[in-house]
């Protein structure tokens, strides 16, 4: 053998390392890790250790980020940015995000143990927060690279009041020179992300791994409801302004709409009724309307429809009803470039990869408005992602590993 | 005039005093009055003045209920039971309970000062509590005078942990005496509570007061549907087991059931999402289901198709269901002869009261178990209750006062 690590080894420090990341975690079950907190601060000295070890420089930016950074990339030259996020949602899993960081990593080391230079410079970076479990706000590290980033954000507060800019400056962080780390797009040659699919597609058709053709479009809204209270024994059916019966048929209506259409998801993942009490008819329902669609008229059509049903159900109910958009981001397209070079890494490797699209929002959604992005899918078990029983195979990690490998070494200086 | 008070002076008097005891609240908006408070204790010292100025005798009793005699009463004739609770809903009314305790007082403190002397013994009870805001039980003071009092009640905690018990020792309860609180049955003549209407009948009836007829039956279940969490963006529509959308259709048929058939009030009060959390699909949706009729037979089938409907659409959607029973009072009705004598009371004021059932539980479901009872119902605005709103009329108060006054003197000695 010429490899400095046989097949077996290569996935299993890989699943070692990961298992070792998800110990720095609030108490479980699963893993919490939040932005700029104390298991961040731990975990990135974990990561800065096999970022040496991968022959990269490790360097935490102004924004939270840690960016290991080759010689070639340090020296300036143009450069292949790779990585994910650090963060986990509540109770979430040991890959999502994590296994984007750690296998670009393991890669790298096993390409330098074989004594392969590449001709480019490479950073892999450990964005802060995609997820948006602590302050809300998402992709602060992805977006500062990108020069798209909104000190806005900065003034977002967790749940003990503390805002993003003062947990940052704690943290090590420097709000205010997050501007200046906006990378100039002509020394960039790309963005490529391995992450796992966290749905049920490649398991469905027994790859390994898929190569991302876009990234889904998502829109939310903050949908709120306001009928009458009163008591709920005494104030006769007829004629009631029950906010939660209005508020029943909307999730009901929207979930029919959704399933009628193709390629368009969406949920109402949150809802909150006032004054909650057992015996008094609901006053005010808020909840949130996340929807989604690789194809942006798809995703316009379908909200325009479950919007215009809440208001005519509003409407026939006598309920007011205030719909604020909280969040959008637009389906980003895959580089062809990237997509055609991921896939000969897999064909080269025997693995027989096919294209499916991102139903999830990525890093990628923010990088994308600076350079080309691609993106490597895992299998992951039954789907499932967000959640304490997330799981990859050690067979897949090492897989995936060497797809990424032979796809660092075929891709050219640009 | 051979009347003490002038027609005006009463209701004016008997506001002034409504309006002094929402004073002993908790910061606002509206009043909050918890059972065992220093709200509580304060409350207690302004009704022992106004029983002292009844000719009454005020008493502390083991449970935390404030016990006025009349020296009739004192000396162990039969004696009428009058009285409602002190305790509010948080950021409730003035009226709801209050007018039940300061407005019978009043009426006594009226006729003393004409010199009218009751053939019978009286009290007036200040029950501590009714709403159970506090401590989720209910109805401790008047199921101790009926004899039904549990013990395991006092294990009941406050939102700090604090048991009813020690709240009530603390407040100079006996808790190990209440069950000698309860009082013959042969000696008591019956209980009459005054009570708002909470509802809006007598304000489209345009009657000042209402007999009541019966007290509605209650019965509440907690409800929770299992589904299965999961990524809202990656998780295909098709086979999602969705806990909020199975709750939501719930919600719409119960709503439409209940709409459907006469007699029959319910309400889907409180309602709880887990996760909660903007993109991922609802594993858990927890709600409670509450159910009223005045008729025992149209509360069961109405209870029955609401539950079998519940049933069936979990199943149609692949979710789990769980229905608890948290609470159940059978519908009960009033005495004739206490809903005649209160109408009497009202043809001899010239007030065109009407009978009416009451959709709300009070102390009177447990006084039933022990004595005859009876319910004068006075018009509010609005029919609106448990809220800062709450209102009646200085003009309402005193007709009331005046119909309660006639009720008193026309009754004989048992």
């Amino acid at each position: 053998m010429t490899d400095s690590t046989t097949q077996a080894a290569l996935g299993r420090q890989l699943m070692a390392r990961l298992d070792e990341a998800a110990l720095h975690s609030l108490p479980g079950p699963g893993v919490t890790r939040l932005f700029c907190s104390d298991e961040h601060r731990e975990v990135l000295e974990l990561i800065a250790d096999w970022m040496r070890q991968a022959g990269l420089t490790p360097e935490l930016d102004a924004s939270g980020n840690l960016v290991g950074r080759n010689a070639r990339a340090l020296a300036g030259e143009n450069t292949l940015i790779l990585g994910s996020h650090q963060d986990t949602v509540a109770e979430g899993g040991k890959y999502d995000g994590m296994l984007g960081v750690a296998l670009p990593l393991q890669a790298l080391q096993a390409l330098k143990e074989d004594g392969v230079e590449l001709p480019y410079g490479v950073e892999v970076v450990a964005f802060g927060d995609e997820e948006g479990t602590r302050f809300q706000s998402t992709l602060i590290g992805s977006r500062a690279l990108a020069g798209t980033f909104d000190p806005a954000s900065l003034e977002a507060r967790d749940a003990d009041g503390v805002s993003l800019g003062d947990a940052l400056e704690a943290f090590g962080g420097k709000p205010r020179d997050i501007p200046q780390l906006a990378r100039k797009p002509e020394s960039v040659i790309g963005f490529v992300e391995v992450h796992i699919e966290q749905g049920p597609v490649l398991e469905q058709r027994d790859q390994a791994v898929g190569v991302v053709t876009s990234l889904t479009g998502i829109e939310r809204h903050r949908v709120t409801v306001t009928g009458k209270a009163g008591h709920a024994g005494t104030t006769p059916m007829a004629g009631r302004r029950d906010a939660l019966v209005g508020a029943a048929e909307m999730v009901v209506e929207a979930d029919r709409l959704l399933n009628a259409t193709p390629d368009f998801v969406g949920v109402v993942g949150k809802l909150e009724v006032r004054p909650n009490a057992v015996n008094v008819i609901p006053a005010e329902v808020t909840f949130t309307l996340e929807l989604r669609s690789p194809d942006a008229d798809v995703r316009e059509t379908g909200s325009r429809e479950v919007l215009d049903a809440c208001r005519r159900l509003a409407q026939a109910r006598g309920l007011e009803l205030e719909i604020e958009s909280t969040y959008q981001a637009d389906a980003v397209a895959c580089a062809e470039w990237l997509i055609e070079a991921l896939e000969g890494a897999c064909q080269a490797c025997h693995e027989p990869a096919e294209r499916l699209f991102s139903g999830a929002g990525h890093d990628g959604l923010a990088m994308h408005a600076m350079t080309d992005i691609g993106m490597l899918f895992v299998r992951c078990k039954d789907g499932l992602s967000h959640h304490p029983d997330e799981a990859i195979t050690a067979e897949d990690a090492e897989r995936a590993t060497r797809v990424l490998m032979r796809f660092l070494s075929d891709l050219e200086a640009a």
